[in-house]
């Protein structure tokens, strides 16, 4: 018993930052803590589970990110006042401090998923099931319906420069399952360990882990990832890379670097896989061509609807070097089918017809826009920050002067905003080197973005001021 | 080198017969094994890979009733003919043994999906996208949208008796993904084995298997399981059950044998899962309800729309009891979302308008008229043929002297029919106790099925003449 609170948390699975965060939450939810309960301090509860202070207070901002912890200063941080902690089960579970959902949610990852083009994706879908053959509803093959792998590879080829046969192409539910069913291939080849960026998402470090695949780090830089230390790190039989756009600082890796990886899985037999994104979102030059159409025999390609459509779909795709597709082959075979033929067909009509590309290029004026407005308002306004890794993207790194991160993320929730400091992307064994708040600008709806752009200014004046 | 055949197989995975099957699959299809080559006899190549001989003839008869391989009495297994090996990897996979796809398909499992109601489907995708919230197109909840939650739980109490609370259904990507949910979740609550039934789907052994869990095996009788065996499994913690209508065999699960594996689950603490595959389909009498129903605290529901729409849709759903829901929960937040929220905003709409039972009704007439004419004409054609299972569902078991199951399902596909033995059902550890082949009578479209069912009657005719 702390603080007067009984915190005896069942922390599952492996990651103990995601663990300790679901069982906070469930103890919210469940209401055995109930609102306004004042939490130990992330250094007293760190000390009670034997952890380190970072994760409880990752953990803690997290859920106040989410609304179900509110965090004000000289008050600690305490359960927030849900209107009924009940239906969080099943209704919206973001409640924020004020038992409301943020009203703004700046968390990268997301895109303006109000511009989905409802009318163009029903078109399609009628288009595809007029035109679907008999067997397009059974169970399908296990590496997806020809029709959209055909459609991606001249997709891939023409908009991101992918060397892709059809037959190398496997639909996936969306990026993070592709990287699941390559983790299970790598593990078959007895691959150990997967060099991960210094930053990255903590969901993918996660998979690869599930997986039993080691993830030692490699520092990044402003040419991007240290691919020149991969030799250094034994056992590292493939490296996941975001060679576009690294996720999230945003740089570009660098030509000599993308050339030095390349020669590294050469000489060594090993595997790149590209995390591409948001490829299609490039604002300030040429895009950025795949690392894969260098290298199609060394390189995984990984790409998702996500951010060009919407993650609701649960549609994307890997391209797979010929050594391995056996392997992805076999592991498919023993993993639950899990997109819909339909869906698969639809999205090929899409990319067919080029209703994608028309929307890609309608979006993309749209997130510059907004990156442009973020990037002049915080020159204006909060000059103490520093607005980097904005040449592509739905995302950007605020950064901001040292120890300032978290109370920045405190003071946005408390205007409403959902936003993630950058430590919530750091790899557990990178040093603390910045403080910084990473700005998913895609998220809002066109008519509540300049709203939320002005709360965000406001919090981070009140930080920084 | 075996008969001239150099047959290295690189056997992959846990399942022998799913590796053998596979190595043999891809040695064909990248033209390792040419068309024509005869391959070793089942009993050369088990003693030379030192497995059962039963695993190689089932390899050999799944890889015949999909076309690979040809049988032929007195020329043994040959490669088929393909007419081009090196498409297969991304168009039809079927190929059969004249180098055409099977003319009829009749493995159990699949409807007719022919009959995928499509104009209905797309009415309520746009009625579901011109309705659906802000947040609908997000990745969602990770135990699924609450519309579809909601619509499903009116819609398994109304049909099928499940006592089913909105919070406690989690929407998954057809029954096969739940129950791998299913047995990761079993396994963090150290659950050591699941009891299965001496037949079902070996897909079903293989998700269990892979989960890290033993598969002990159930008898069955004419009462269906033989529950009263479970305290007699030590560590089964779980059992696995059809008890509607016992996949393949088609009995129901007797009162008594109901009434009995509850009071075992109760009185052990053991769970169990319902696989309540084809529910919707039951023709002479009123349908069996869900065994949920009589303990929702102890049973986990299992249903798809596999059979009632098309398995392409990839979508199912679990109803799990309150104790069970936290770790089901927990595996679905380490696990890649997958489902597609407007697909199961779509399918939320289809179940609300009545749509779904209306089409339910619809088949099941059609079922029922193709279940009959194919009991007609086996009882006057092959009068040694015992139909059996017949009350529901999209299949019959059709039983044949001892000895002739390999003969029939070779036969079978001589004459155009895939179709399988029911020894691909059987548990590894179940005695050989009858000859049968599983006809799925729901596959052909209407205007094949009667040529699909004057083809079964020839080849059996030919086999028990």
């Amino acid at each position: 018993v702390i603080s007067g609170v009984d915190l005896h948390l069942d922390v599952p699975g492996r990651s103990l930052r995601a663990g300790l965060t679901i069982a906070l939450r469930e103890a919210v939810r469940s209401g055995r803590l109930p609102p306004g309960t004042r939490l130990p301090s992330s250094r007293g509860l760190a000390a009670d589970l034997g952890i380190a202070r970072n994760t409880v207070a990752a953990a803690y901002t997290e859920l106040v990110a989410e609304g179900w912890l509110t965090a004000r200063q000289g008050d600690g941080t305490r359960v927030a006042r849900l209107a009924s902690p009940q239906r969080a089960a099943v209704g919206p579970a973001r409640p924020s401090a004020a038992g409301l959902p943020p009203a703004h949610d700046l968390r990268a990852g997301l895109p303006d998923v109000s511009a989905f083009p409802r009318a163009d994706w029903l078109r399609a879908a009628r288009r595809a099931l007029a035109r679907a053959p008999a067997d397009a509803l059974t169970y399908g093959s296990r590496l997806g319906r020809a029709e959209l792998r055909t459609a991606l590879a001249g997709y891939l080829a023409r908009t991101r420069g992918v060397a892709a046969d059809p037959s190398r192409i496997v639909v996936c539910s969306g990026a993070t399952h592709g990287l699941m069913l390559l983790a299970a291939a790598l593990r078959s080849r007895a691959v150990r360990a997967v060099a991960v960026e210094a930053y990255g998402l903590d969901i993918h470090r996660g998979i690869l882990d599930d997986g039993g695949l080691e993830t030692p780090l490699l520092a990044l830089d402003g040419r991007g990832a240290r691919v020149d230390h991969l030799p250094d790190l034994p056992g590292a039989g493939a490296v996941l890379l975001t060679p576009a756009h690294q996720f999230p600082i945003g740089v570009a890796l660098h030509p000599e670097r993308r050339a030095a990886v390349i020669e590294w899985a050469r000489s060594t037999g090993g595997l790149v896989v590209e995390d591409d994104y948001d490829g299609e979102f490039r604002y300030d030059r040429q895009p950025v061509g795949a690392l894969q159409g260098l290298a199609p025999d060394r390189v995984v390609y990984l790409g998702t609807t996500s951010k060009a459509l919407a993650p609701g779909l649960r549609l994307g795709w890997m391209v797979v070097p010929d050594a391995l597709l056996g392997d992805v082959e076999r592991v498919k075979e023993i993993t639950p089918l899990t997109t819909s033929t339909l869906d698969q067909l639809t999205l090929a009509d899409m990319l067919e017809s080029a209703t994608y590309d028309r929307h890609v290029r309608a979006m993309r004026l749209q997130y510059r826009r907004r990156r442009d407005e973020l990037v002049a308002a915080l020159a204006a306004r909060v000059p103490v920050a520093q607005v980097v890794g904005i040449d592509a993207g739905l995302h950007a790194v605020v950064e901001l002067p040292a120890g300032l991160e978290d109370a920045a993320v405190e003071e946005a929730a408390r205007h409403g905003l959902a936003v993630y400091g950058i430590s919530r992307f750091r790899h557990p064994s990178a040093p603390p080197d910045r403080d910084a708040v990473v700005v998913g600008y895609g998220t809002p709806t066109p008519s509540a973005w300049s709203r939320a752009l002005e709360a965000l200014c406001r919090a981070l004046q009140t930080v920084a001021g």
